[in-house]
């Protein structure tokens, strides 16, 4: 009895589940985690707030995350200047929990969703499944968006949602200003369409945050995650900030009590911890440079990063490259991008061990 | 601007988030939460292994939750008799989002799912947000399913999907076996069907759980819930029992890494302490027992309870009564179903004041 033999939907047989191979190496940069645990006094602190949220934990969880919600949209506000309150921000089981609500609220059946290719993989599989047709957009060979090129993407296919990415995810470039509004303004005029601006990354950015582009424009969404800046990818935290009325529709489809007891007092713990979180954001942003300059100096292709992440190249066959640097013992990411590859930034440790490594490979191409 | 300015689906048009009221009165018997805090040893042993967990929080967690679903496998052996094995066992942010992805996987966009009504009035509402027709199957004046009326339904409207909620919320009664293994086959002789039993309560039941039908039966599920037996509403965990293939199957839909580090350590703290939490739930049958006597003492009618709540009527405005029970400071809840309330087995002071409060008002009736 094998997957096939059930009646599951058309459009899944023949797939596999999404994700990285899980392997153990000493060095592992494929997934674009933070390589900072987190520190002993907030390690200690997140134990006393889940053992205050374990006692009532035979009680459901605050329905609307009340407190971890406005903890969310004083930090936006703090970060970024621009204010928000605790009705302009909804949280879920990381961004892609966000995600899928969206989709599930203004995407779905009858409907579609454009993003521009490559990016970040989970915006087509979730449009999928949640019904939503997928539509892939084109970019310019440097990754970078074509305003022009999208303009008339949007107006032939007319789609219900669009997601920009900034910094895009596996590229690393951060999106300019301009043409977020321009794409904003170019999709409105074709119909009322959801513009959804996932910044996932942007902590690790050389640009300003594009959240006071809400400000005015009730069809922007800004996607956020503690994954990476906040170093908790296990927690599983994500958050959108947006027009009042978005985060109230998402409510309709939202599973009741999705967010549990223990997430909601784990992320607000490590949002008392900011101030540490975000100076290991700048170690990070320091190693990512001087990793840029260095695989630059190799005669690598290296493009610009906003990211705590890098794409190199070219290689007539990343693959190959992959592996070699696998069997130097670091594992980085084949995300599929013709002639490239993606590594994290990590430790300076790690990322001497990736560069000697990749030093040794390119010698034997 | 509000929701009806955006570009949502039209089915979500004029809805409202589902919920029951959050009130805060002294005795709350309304969302079938079990009533007895967790004991300060499992506290303690919760704030240890989430520790252990967030010293690696920057690290994504474990995705296919190995631990978890091997221990909860183990406690399904236990308590069952019947043996299962990680590869059988899936679990997600509570049976909401396991029925979810059920959903995503053998209903969505051109598929139906059936149950009888009144049931758990989420697989309604989960079916509808995943895109699959929902059809309402009917049930006796008694709540019973009718064995012939159901395989006339089956026939007649041939779902993908079938719902069977076993002890059946909110009227509290659980299937026979035998109703079971025959809508099982009639479901069958139509077309493959998946056959979704909900035992979210059937830790209170007098009857066995189902799960030894899983043998030879590959579209067979039981679902179940940490939140209830286990009193961890707060935690957010469900899972699935189903053959292997059907638990490969989930994971071609479900979010990657959608189970968090702390989500998987406190579960697995919760399944160190089963003997005390099941402790619990036999305090909580008793008390159910005497509350069900009570009701009937008064001369209510009282449907037979398998569960840790009880449907009582019949009433000629159960919201008047609702309301009254409430201003004795006794919160209910009120399900729709004609004539009747439903409410939670509490503590023995909880239930005598729930008691007391229906005394009261149906002298005034």
């Amino acid at each position: 009895m094998g997957i096939d033999d059930l009646p599951v939907r058309d459009e899944l047989r023949g797939q596999s589940p999404y994700g990285a191979p899980q392997l153990h190496v000493p060095v592992q940069l494929n997934t674009n985690e933070n390589p900072y645990q987190l520190p002993e006094p907030l390690v200690a602190r997140i134990a006393e707030r889940v053992a205050e949220a374990a006692r009532n934990l035979n009680r459901y969880p605050d329905r609307d995350a009340v407190e971890l919600r406005t903890e969310l949209a004083r930090y936006l506000t703090r970060t970024t200047g621009f204010e928000r309150g605790l009705e302009q921000v909804w949280a879920a089981n990381g961004s892609n929990e966000v995600i899928q609500q969206l989709l599930q609220t203004f995407g779905g059946p009858g409907r579609s969703a454009l993003g521009f290719e490559p990016s970040y993989q989970m915006h087509e599989l979730i449009s999928r499944g949640t019904g939503t047709r997928w539509i892939a957009g084109p970019r310019r060979a440097d990754f970078t968006i074509d305003v022009e090129n999208a303009v008339e993407a949007l107006a032939e296919h007319r789609p219900d949602v669009l997601f920009i990415c900034s910094p895009n995810n596996p590229t690393g470039t951060a999106v300019e200003r301009e043409t977020v509004l321009a794409l904003y303004e170019a999709a409105q005029a074709v119909k009322p369409t959801l513009v959804i601006v996932d910044e996932a990354y942007v902590e690790f950015s050389h640009r300003a945050s594009l959240l006071p582009l809400l400000e005015g424009r009730p069809l922007l969404v800004v996607t956020r995650t503690m994954s990476k800046a906040f170093g908790a990818a296990g927690l599983r935290l994500g958050y959108l900030a947006a027009d009042r009325a978005v985060v109230d529709a998402v409510q309709l489809v939202r599973l009741p009590y999705h967010l549990s007891a223990v997430t909601q007092a784990t992320a607000l713990a490590c949002l008392e911890h900011t101030d540490t979180l975000l100076g290991y954001v700048e170690k990070l942003k320091a190693e990512r440079d001087r990793v840029v300059e260095a695989l630059r100096a190799m005669g690598l292709s290296v493009t610009d990063s906003d990211s705590n992440f890098i794409q190199f190249g070219t290689f007539e066959d990343p693959q190959a490259v992959w592996q070699a640097v696998l069997d130097q013992g670091v594992l980085v990411r084949n995300n599929g991008v013709p002639g490239r590859l993606r590594v994290t930034a990590g430790t300076p440790a790690e990322n001497d061990a990736f560069l000697a490594a990749v030093a040794t490979v390119i010698k034997e191409l």
